[in-house]
């Protein structure tokens, strides 16, 4: 029994993620891969599990009261500063957008003002391409990971999927500057997707705890050296950026919860908290520090706030019909969304695999282009219409405006006339989202203005989200919706005549939150945020009736956007419950190939052939000599990490003779080598070279050996062991025999033998029970799934 | 092989909840008590897991989708219900609590303004005292269970805990009626908690899913009947309590994911947002309602509402000091708060026991009349002010006041003064609340006033909760922070002059946040309802700074409020993490006493015994005869429920010979028969009586055995089975031998085998490690434990 069980035999084998094939894409089969931003990236998982093995117990017990202090007040001390920086680099990116898209306004109106059409164009069109490719060849050549929003990516994090780039420095900051250029370069989308993307690469770049290489370790911040504690502080930046991007802390902190988190502990809450309420005090000081005049073209620091506050109770019941028709009407159109979408990034996906990089750059000029044309040449099918004689709103009371901002823009219209298609996308989003939610001002837009302006805004923002730029979707959602609730607003107001319903800019709300809905399919945060943009808590009961009619009819067509990308992305994320077909399977079921152990005393030359031959990352140790009484049998013992046999193997103490004991006892380790690097900074196996003597020693893996991991046994039904891998946040699971004659381990689950595809391939007699979702309407559209 | 290995045996057992004593506690060792309400009740554990049989699954393969979509629409309709129905319960209970100590003190300021103050008092006193001795008459002999909060009790039960009455109608008719009772009768009590529980009965009821009894079961209901969706539906009746006790829709939903509920999943986030809104939509109703003067003495509907908004940049950076200074003041007063309450509630039980119910009656009185002399003399001692020229708030420009409400209350004062403790002390609570936290009444009240209120309602708080009567704790937290707060705003009026710092009611504010902070430790919950009752965001980054410093103060010295409850009602409380000291022990060292096991064909004689001579609630079925190819050796199948066995007795269709098959295959059985029923309502053994013929007959429990049951391997640390435990919300856990030579299966784990004093009894060795929390300070005040 001198030599290990299978050790060396490996084929397609089921102890790690790196090697199982669970896509049903043949161009996948031999890497796990997944696109990431606009890069198909390799992908692992990550440990959430507490590894209790010797080390970990031994240095929990010697973990003195002043260390766990040390442990809160860093944690405490990284969340303030991941809002903090949040918080700044928000402001910026207002500051910033505000300015550049201000500055391109302000010539392009002189010209325009001059009558010179033709250069104001061509001065308009061309600051938008310069800006667009700007963002689009920083995301091609640079940090490809930071194309599109990155909220599916965050959420694909905080599920347990690890990639390589998705929060390097270098995805930060090409989401920052490529962000600043899409929004001010005009393109329909918005910054809010992207600052959540921003906020998680703070946190996790604060969350790597230091840098090795340049001597930044500080031994404080080794307890934060784990997949557990990142993921908190993910979670909390992922907070911040809503936060930031909204000015809503609570909408933020309630978005992470519903939309961007798979896991949520309590102490949590207080902590993302915390971070949304410096995002909050940061935003403040900006605004007033703006206030004084410090920050050029940028007014209120870009930020969407409307405040609607006062007469709240002029609603009744003769608004619960429109506002279930803005609920149904959403609901079709944001799934609409969801599935042309969808399909427009298949199609281009596999156009762009062909064409190379270049192509990205061209798709994005393209799109650019095209918005330009739409918004400077449609105004002018407006006709100029009359400047009101009472203006609604104070503080702009003037018509036309030339400048930046104001509702009434002159364009190309005479003297106290003004183009209300130009209103609406001669502008940046923000300021056409503050037009549309304007109170007071109703009838300030044409049926047909508004008409044109849904039509083109639907249109170019589903040619927008998927350009290799990073985009958010809120925005455009906002945009479409607000515009056919103004125009609801308006079909009302001619119903009931001019003293009846609520005021224009509350429908314009609703549509937009039903759009949001629709689309998104958050309800909790979505409602939280809107009411802390609107400030007015009387509008609860209207915009949770509209979300819920939204979503459920949203729901009755297909899946959430962000859930679609998750797919489309060939993301390996683990849903909530197990999927109806899995109650048909069991826990052996989902098993495939032999399996590759380690005896607990192991034959250095075996290790290394092992981690040289297979991408595993963990590996069951088993004691070949257990004695029960009885006789010798194998017995399972537990399991051990690649990471941590790499590090004993760089450590080159070796034993001479089979035999337990010695070298990690004597203290050599300690467990701050063990500690988990940030992704992708681990030792690598090709770093390790052994002499034949060395090979031919002996490691004990006693001290190494993880003796607790979670066991299910091979008759388990495969949804409750679902079930537990989901819930506890496990990377490995471990199938026992049920009879302990053969094998004393039949197999590893990970993450990748509960997808469905992999496991309906393995079983296609399923297929037809896999109605993985109830969808009431007949499926006129299925979900993407490529 | 043909009789049962063990059976028969049975002594100090683990396989079911009933029969361990885990508690160190001598009085309490023959079976599993815990203080409910204001009665000692037998406690046991709630099933949240799938029980993954063949009956389930044949059930579960024949669902069709309008059978899945029926349940969604029951779903969607019981949480409406619920929004709906505690929404206008707590309505009702402000209407009646405002009516009747509205009417009281109008007789009783009518006595004293004709200057016959004995009458007064006797009238004033005589009214508390009836009032109180009805909610304690009704709480000691109808429904014991709603004495207190019932807070600590909602949380049991989401925890898992069952209590036979804790949800019954009774405990929700002494609920309402009592609490109406306690606080018209002047006690320092709130209704906010009691609102709660009110919630949390009217779900249960709901999910009851109908009564047998009286045939009101709906086939559309038996979805319903598993303890997992009547969870839910309490979870969403606790978040209506809270919004209806505040009119803080968030802000309910919020304190029932941070202090109530134990699990929480993505979709009960917006279910439970749904039922708060409806709950805000019914309160807003009756507002309006009330507005048209229907409701009698009550203006506003007595909800707590004061709205501070405007001025919301005031504050500055010389706050910042007094801020903190009040969250310190707040940590330690609320401590202390928890620590004296504790000893009092502690002292007073084993005080009531030995003298009985009318005792309990007796304290109640007491404490009324010593609150009623406070309340009536202690405003003799202040001096009478003379009325201010110019009156901050227009609404309530009288002064001096004879009514019911306003801020300047007559009280023995000749014309033109007013007696500013009589606004404190002769009102309701709420009414002094407001009068508390009004804006520009700076100076209003005088410092010695202040102070005696303080002392005087923190002493009458300490003695009040925890006598036989619906009592929240809210209020009395409110009511002492606000003053010390307030006094903490004349301060610093008194350092910075008039011109200076914030208003005093905003003072009082955050003095209510840091005692509820310092008591509750909640956060992000109270910081969301303080927000929702003042209406102004803007306030709460001084919220959070304030909360922060409270609770972290408030933690150094011991446990939160709710928490000590549970532990003095000695509650078998499973906690969010494992405590330090299981990391020790292993799985098999929590297993105690034999085993008792089924086979999977057993003689139906041998069930009926081990059911009457033992409580477990749980059984092992093992198979004698398995054969792995090479010998027959008993294996381990799964487990099955003792409610199950009791359905299958009561059907009396058993085999002749010991052989596989038959009956329950023939669909005799519905799988509503075996829906868990509301809790205490199941069958019991003693209904059962079979004769001795049947008694020999077989019974093969293929059909209702749980093949998978979670397991875990004997040698996994105890603080990782416990997380398994807790995390999936399991009622038995399986421990599994290492070798499969001797038993197939060691043991069963509960609730109870986890619960730190029942470990620590066992391994007494490790009550060193036991340092369960980290206090920062020396421990002055230790964690009160029983």
């Amino acid at each position: 029994m001198s030599t290990p069980l299978f050790s060396g035999q490996h084929s397609r084998l089921d102890n790690g993620v790196d090697d199982t094939s669970w896509s049903s894409n043949p161009s996948l089969t031999n890497k796990h891969l997944a696109m990431i931003g606009a890069k198909v990236s390799p992908i692992e998982s990550l440990d959430y599990e507490l590894i209790e093995n010797e080390l970990f117990r031994q240095d929990w017990r010697s973990r003195k009261r002043v260390e766990i202090l040390q442990y809160v007040v860093v944690k405490w001390t990284f969340v303030f500063l991941v809002g903090l920086f949040t918080g700044i680099v928000a402001f910026g990116i207002n500051l910033a957008v505000e300015n550049i898209a201000g500055l391109k306004f302000v010539y392009t109106v002189n010209f325009m003002t001059s009558e010179r059409f033709v250069l104001a164009f061509l001065v308009y069109a061309g600051a938008n391409t310069i800006l667009v490719m700007l963002a689009a060849m920083l995301c091609v050549y640079v940090g490809p990971s930071a194309a599109g929003s990155g909220i599916p990516e965050v959420k694909a994090y905080l599920n347990g999927v690890d990639t390589p780039n998705v929060f390097s420095l270098n995805t930060l900051f090409v989401k920052v500057i490529g962000s600043i250029g899409s929004v001010a370069g005009g393109l329909i989308v918005g910054k809010e997707g992207p600052l959540v993307h921003v906020g998680a690469c703070i946190a996790s770049l604060l969350g790597q705890g230091g840098s090795v290489r340049y001597g930044m370790t500080w031994k404080w911040l080794r307890y934060l050296k784990n997949d557990r504690d990142r993921r908190d502080l993910v979670t909390c930046g992922a907070a911040a950026g809503v936060a930031a991007a909204f000015r809503a802390p609570v909408g933020g902190v309630l978005f992470a919860l519903e939309e961007v988190t798979s896991w949520w502990r309590g102490p949590l809450l207080w902590r993302a908290f915390f971070t949304t309420a410096v995002v909050a005090v940061v935003i403040r000081t900006g605004i007033v520090w703006c206030k004084h005049g410090n920050c050029g073209l940028s007014g209120e620091g870009g930020l969407i706030i409307f405040d609607i506050s006062g007469n709240p109770d002029d609603y009744g019941l003769q608004e619960l019909l429109p506002v279930i028709i803005l609920g149904v009407v959403g609901g079709l159109l944001g799934s609409l969304f969801n599935q042309i979408n969808g399909k427009i990034i298949m199609w281009s996906n596999g156009w762009l695999k062909k064409k190379g990089k270049g192509a990205k750059i061209v798709q994005a000029v393209v799109v650019t282009l095209i918005t330009s044309v739409c918004s400077f040449g449609l105004p002018w099918l407006a006709k100029c219409q009359p400047c009101p004689k009472t203006l609604g709103i104070p503080g702009e009371a003037t018509c036309p405006t030339y400048g930046r901002t104001g509702n009434f823009k002159s364009f190309h219209c005479p003297a106290d006339t003004y183009n209300d298609l130009a209103g609406l996308f001669f502008n940046t989003n923000d300021d056409t989202i503050r037009n549309l939610f304007s109170k007071g001002t109703n009838g300030e837009f044409a049926f047909s203005s508004l008409i044109i302006y849904l039509v083109t805004s639907y249109s170019l923002a589903l040619l927008t989200y998927g350009i290799a730029v990073p985009s958010g979707l809120f925005v455009p959602a906002i945009l479409c919706g607000a515009t056919y609730g103004r125009i609801m607003g308006m079909a009302m107001k001619q119903m009931y005549g001019t003293a009846g319903p609520m005021d224009e800019g509350i429908y314009a709300l609703l549509g937009a939150a039903s759009f949001l809905g629709g689309s998104m399919r958050m309800t909790v945060s979505l409602c939280i945020i809107l009411l802390e943009l609107t400030n007015n808590l009387s509008l609860l009961p209207l915009i949770m009736l509209v979300l819920l009619v939204s979503k459920t009819v949203g729901d009755g067509f297909n899946d959430a956007l962000y859930h679609l990308h998750v797919q489309i992305k060939d993301i390996p994320f683990l849903e909530a419950h197990p999927l109806p077909f899995m109650r048909h399977l069991t826990a052996r079921d989902a098993i495939t190939g032999p399996l590759v152990w380690f005896s607990v005393i192991e034959r250095v030359g075996t290790i290394l052939e092992v981690l040289h031959t297979t991408k595993h990352n963990a590996f069951p140790v088993v004691d070949d000599n257990f004695d029960d009484g009885k006789n010798q049998r194998p017995v399972f013992c537990g399991l051990v990490l690649r990471s941590h046999l790499l590090v004993l193997l760089k450590k080159k103490q070796f034993l001479e003779r089979r035999e337990q004991g010695g070298l990690q006892h004597d203290g050599t380790f300690s467990p701050a080598e063990f500690a988990k690097p940030g992704s992708g900074k681990g030792a690598k196996i090709h770093d390790i070279h052994l002499d034949i003597a060395e090979e031919e020693m002996f490691l004990d893996l006693h001290p190494v050996t993880n003796t607790s991991p979670y066991t299910v046994v091979e008759t388990m039904s495969l949804a409750k062991a679902y079930t537990l891998f989901r819930q506890l946040g496990l990377r490995h699971l471990c199938v026992m025999p049920k009879s302990s004659e053969g094998q004393p381990i039949l197999g590893l689950l990970t993450r990748h033998d509960f997808m469905p595809n992999y496991l309906l391939n393995l079983h296609p007699s399923l297929r037809q029970s896999n109605h993985r979702k109830i969808h009431a309407f007949p499926s006129f559209c299925s979900p993407t799934q490529p």
